[in-house]
């Protein structure tokens, strides 16, 4: 049964549905990632980092959704359950407990590395079948760069 | 290592920290859960549960800070990555793909049942050694009652 | 037909209902009482005591939809019809016509001493059956409280 | 004692005082009927009707609160008690209970045909004796029987 | 040479333009007044009355600008300048100097009960040349009568 | 099938019916040539002009909005579609291309006229069958008429 | 006579321009048929239906206005006269009338989807000749396809 | 009888009570001809100049009522009634009837520089009796300086 | 004299009024330190402390009038004079001069510990006599013990 | 250990440091008595007073806040700790208990007399020494001695 | 040393840092220009215009800061520096001193189609070897261009 | 030609004017200081000094255009352009590339020393030729020195 007729033929539509079923996978993953280490935060920066990963998170959880919802206007089913997230992310797991304040920043310019990269494959796959996906896309990893930057800025 | 000294001798930080971890799981799948059926709804109906969903969400994911900044403060690291709650969420699956509006109301009915009976379990436990960490519990309890029974009453 | 499934016992949900349909009442009669001498007052103390019963209004009205709405979800239809009201308020009527200001802060402070002197007993009555019904009424009771102070303070 | 000067001579006030006084206890009447069923509509339609009556009940507390203070402007002193409501209403009382969206629909209907057939003859009565009362009741009549078009049209 | 072509006859818009000009006169005049007892009134009361009057300023400034546009629009040029509110206000002028509070309460009972009784000569004389002015005039009276009819209501 | 219940009688509720729907189709064709001026004007005015156009716009959308939702309260269904404005309307077109600033407040002036002197006639047309229809056409009307003057003011 | 010289060679100016003069007449017609269903559609999710039209009245009017400046941003007169869109819309004309709620949402992923259809044409034919141009265009059709999405979900 | 107690000695309290009784009339004069021309300039400089009167209007309002509340507080009562303003304002009176754009500008520059050259004269004459009724002054002037050169530059 | 008459039986009162009194000094101390060291800090992280300490001012003004008129609801007058502060308060004073960063976070660990050791006395003393304080001293330690945690995990 | 260099030469900065230090004490000392009366104030004037009051501790809270920030910019270090206001604060303590309306205008004229005499000092000595500092004392002079007026004018 | 590693490999990142850099310092110079002309304008237009330069300025700055932002993103040190402004700008330098207005509106269509065809270079330049670059570039530019449109309308 | 009329003589003029383009420039660079270390700033205190940058940017920003339209005001044209900041600036170049926090911190300090000494010697110079615009110099002083303070107090 087709619910959601989609404005792109099968094939384009199953290569960009599968670009943003990654996308929400990491995006979610990186969402969580940072409520985590915004909790067991520790050390002189607490604060600063505490509030800066808000912002993150913030950001995550609107991509998120703007991507999900972009899978279905294309008549893709979006998969954001725990399980997907946990199985198929490509984001590494931080330990559990306390984290020292320069590790966080450690932990964090690693994972938007990760997901970076992934995000521009991305791009370049969806830049022929969707130009209205990639500029989502695109949108996306302007901000992820940006905390990109600033994580390594006070990393050095 | 003591980073956080706690307010609470150590048997009552074991069962308050034990309640707040278990509230957390929860909360975050409950997120989790409503976005996925947010975005994967069908039928009649879709834009009014759509809606409703994001409150589910919005009040799922405060709620979830709170609980997780509320351990913290009695000196017990919270742990909210996407394989705890994968793992240990008291919330079943739901499964993928589209969702019937109806089928959507079901599913929200059971999950705030499953959660519910567990935050009355953990207010109980919290009530002697922790009555300011039960003040949140009841708090949030409240809120997803009321949610409980409007998905209820949407299901006649 | 059980349309709101309860998350309290038999037992429980009766004395709670009770509860919340008498504090209903009240609220309800408080929230119509205090508009009408908002219209009716008369003398110096006008305009003070105008406004000041408008933050009453507001106050009862907000507090009477969470105890409505509190017992839906608990499973107990709640009635707030004119009729109900009128025959099962615990507040005595006041005169029609208009109202001489120190008297309407009269009418007020005993209006406001009933009323209180049942939610004192409701939060008593509820303390062990659902101490998520107890915490509302308990918040009301002090704003409740609040008004009482104040109408007696100007009242010396 | 005349505590008012009416702007007013005393025929016109006793016939504009009268539209002001009934016009005020179906307003109230009205915003009371809307909570009760605002609390206790059941059905797939829920969500919907739950939120478009709370318009009805904003609409129909800020009209009897400028109807009343209206009465008082023309030195008519306004009766808005529970007991006055609860006897000289226009509407009639809804069974108390769960009710059925479709059924809450219908409900709404008829009372807003009756207070609006009232608001016509108030209308009418007050346009040589007031016309600044008159321009009061049509703005609210306009309100009223916008609501009662949107009912109209869901129940068909 | 004409300006602004009105969308009356001659005769209506001499009759209307009257009733317009006479109304802004009173109205800037009435703004005056109220802000010369704003700053001057002394005693128990101050700081309510002080408050109540500007209140009225707001109204009195905001219908002043509305009458004015309103000439103009029916191609009539108000006249506003301190010399012609002067010498064709309808509002006796308040002596200089402090004022005692129950003394601003009677002076602004009479400046509104001179401004009112000539409103109400305007809303009858436009009703049949200009449905539109008199509308106009209809608010702002509705305005004025409720001010009239709370600083009567403090004068008891 | 009636769909909407008038609370008018079948004749009045054709004049009044006919009244909205003409006001609808200027309303929005006003609406429709403000939009096209402002984005074609040109000149040394054009930044003026091109701000004071949309605020002609804002009240012509918000009118119609008005004038057709009031049209289904009183059970006739509205029609406001491209093919229908552009035939009954009762502005004159306006050449396509650039149009210089002087033009443009000439132009205005010319439709508003046109419009105005309808409006007119329907406030007198509804007045006896509608009061509450009239009302709102009176208020629309004073919002045009002061556009009126405006553009006549820098049409000197 | 160039009023606005163009930053793109002759050929690009008219391709782009060709596009985004019809991407204005049909943003236009979108939203006038939005409009009309918004206030003639009937049936129980009336509410639901009519709020969720708004959001695309507003998408399209804003949507409009982007392009219309656009167009004169690259030196071409945009032109959204009522006739205009009357003859060269892409959206079939609805029938007069009330409409049933289902129809309705026919109707939108109907006219929606013919909409999308030709701005992916738009999409394509700027890519080379003005990438500023393509820019918006996908912005929009971003916007469309979401409505598209959600019109064919309660479609179910 | 002493109302308000002085921080000033009895000389510096009338050479200071005179510098703001001048001020008070001569702020309220220039929001009464601002007004005046806010209504009544004609020409194509119609809108930019209406706007920019009504920011005059706004700051000599507030600065009016920050003076004569400055005179208050140093134990002098304020004079600000439009019988007063009548006779000792320093502004010369506009004539009646329309006015050119130009001509309105002129207007402006005299009625400011006018205002101008004797707030300078306070500010020197409280310099020395009272620094803080001084900076009021300045802060006035300078406000005041920026409508004088922004008049003159559209003058040229 | 009894001004207020309590809610509470005798020896309830007295309880309760200390807790409340005692709750009043050391909330009013502690905004007073964090203000003191708000302006003394000196060191790198000078701009994140200095921040982060007028949360805590804020919400320690908030609490101590939150508690002070709680005493006053129950009739007991609170006294928060400066020198009832000096004398009676729990927490100890800070030296003079400039508090390099890393100290002040010592300062506040401390002065959080003191405060919230007393806090959660008084909650435990007020569980019987009066709920309604006990619930307010609740929400006012849930803070203070956030606060607590965050000096504590920047003070690694 | 300079901290911070002082844009002052030692002279200026310890005159300008003593009035800050001296400012700083009366401003914290004001807003605590300011509160101790908003919270024991009775009488019919109650509401009033109790409103006014804490305009005056927002005001001063603000000021103590300006100036000690003030004296950190100079290089001098604010001591604003409990037992510093509480010996060297220029304001008589206000006996515990209720207090009468009456005696609290009373008590609030005489405490500000007191603080805006010094402050006027402190204006004095600091015009040579550093014009910066002293236009930051005016300010705050201006809003004490508009303040002395009202509760003046309120106790005729 | 690399402080922060760029998404992008050598020859992209030296390309596209070149693009940013030169946009960065066009930016800034634009806002400088259009901020010396905003103090500078005069003649009849001078309020239009003094308005309308200062969005071009809101909008120069927030570009010239997510460019320099992005460049950082892509680990290229930005030079936003006076001197480098003033000698690597693509646009002209305006003479010093007054003015007047169609020579304003002169030298903005001039430094607008300056930055505008460098901006174009630079969105040719960046689409190989990075998009996300590239869309930041194509949104600024429209934004320039829709300025460019509107003063070369009213340069007519 | 006198384009605007100075309220001042012309040696007074001269003096101030001087001051005022002094102080322009000044802020303009300081401006683009802060904005430049803003974006180059690294190391573990990146985040808390890149915000306190922008805080900076926004008080030198509105500053420079505050002196600016005051020149204007006093009849003298202000010199705002990149050039003219690049040669007449009193700060010394930053070295272009990545710095580090510490050195960020330094180089604010030193640039905020400067510009405060001769903002000290332009208040002088002003005192007697134009207390309004000295007035002006003294607030943007305060907050210069305010700065400075903060970034002395994190250096230490």
């Amino acid at each position: 049964m087709t619910v959601v007729k989609s404005p792109l033929h099968d094939a384009a539509r199953k290569t960009v549905g599968d670009a943003l079923q990654g996308a929400l996978v990491d995006l979610i993953d990186l969402s969580l990632l940072a409520k985590q280490v915004h909790w067991n935060v520790i050390g002189p920066r607490f604060r600063s980092i505490h509030l800066q990963l808000d912002e993150v998170v913030d950001t995550a959880r609107l991509a998120s959704d703007t991507v999900a919802e972009r899978a279905s206007a294309i008549g893709v089913s979006p998969d954001g359950r725990a399980g997907t997230v946990s199985k198929s992310s490509g984001i590494d797991a931080v330990t559990d407990g306390w984290v020292k304040d320069a590790e966080v920043v450690e932990v964090m310019v690693t994972a938007l590395d990760a997901v970076i990269t992934r995000m521009r494959e991305r791009i370049a796959a969806t830049d022929e079948p969707d130009p209205v996906t990639q500029d989502i896309l695109i949108g996306i990893t302007a901000d992820l760069e940006k905390f990109h930057w600033m994580f390594q800025a006070e990393n050095v």
